[in-house]
């Protein structure tokens, strides 16, 4: 299923990392180091903000899309995966992990 | 498996919209609305941030966890879900995504 | 003085406002728009916590100078100045502001 | 005038780094780290963006207001102080910064 996206996704960048950094946007962007790709990060977020007060959802799921998948370039480049991420939310969720949130914080 | 978790908690979170506010972390952040949720987006993209540069694997994961798990609360406020963004990143895989991303930006 | 950087920066970036976007950076960023000066606000925020975290002084300099800059762009668009958000900070400490502060935030 | 609040701020943070944490909210911030003033930049930048999206110039005042401070504090805690990026500033409107601007990035 389509669920499986981030886990396929994962492994295509996995397999990106050895490839020569002229060859895609990936290869090129764990070339220029983690630094580069934080900055992608944290720039995702912010248009994934902006796009929300927008009030377009196109552009809401456009731009979370982005914010996911530069996420999952870091985790990569990290050397973690985005099943490690899954892992923790179903964690969380196992120990109806709203919940512990909720005592969790504030 | 763990790949449905993002499709799990959307439905979770979809249930938690109608509950009262006093009853979870979550149904309060919706009770607050649209603005007191980005603002933890963009908090937890900082802390993911913040984490990557330190180095701990278990932090990242966790942080991480909570940015995407924020994101979640977003596309559910904004009447979206999960299966929106993931269709959304399987198009762009499809479209063999990571190259069409590398001729559109930059 | 040096002080009054803030102010001529703020008359200089007025003065663009109503300049050939083709002219200069910031007359091109006016002409984008809102969005697109809000996502350099991000963009350098992200920019500056990568810098303070990387522990080089010159580069923490430079980064937050890059990010005050883009938030004077953003007030001009906004049809406001630097000094009225140093009129708030002097405001603030008038009110020994750092202590209401404490009062006010968790 | 109210241009040296920055630098009246600047000295004001530099008195609290060896106060008492329980003093104040600034003194507090030093204790927990840079990490902690690091989220709160982060934290506050978003603030701004959702700010100015929602249009209430007030709002952005203040929310700019507690950007700067916050930078303030980190640029405190890393040792340099509001002057550090006044000059810089300085320096590149002397050399007419906005055009360098212009070619450096993009």
């Amino acid at each position: 299923m389509s669920d499986d996206v981030l886990s396929r996704l994962s492994e295509l960048l996995e397999a990106r990392k050895s490839a020569d950094p002229a060859s895609s946007y990936v290869a090129k962007l764990y070339a220029k180091g983690m630094d580069s790709i934080l900055k992608k990060v944290g720039e995702e977020a912010t248009e994934t903000v902006i796009a929300a007060k927008g009030g377009n959802k196109e552009e809401l799921i456009y731009e979370t899309a982005d914010l996911w998948f530069h996420t999952l370039v870091m985790l990569s480049h990290a050397g973690l995966q985005a099943q490690d991420v899954l892992n923790e939310l179903a964690r969380r969720e196992g120990l109806s992990g709203i919940v512990e949130k909720a005592s969790r914080k504030e």
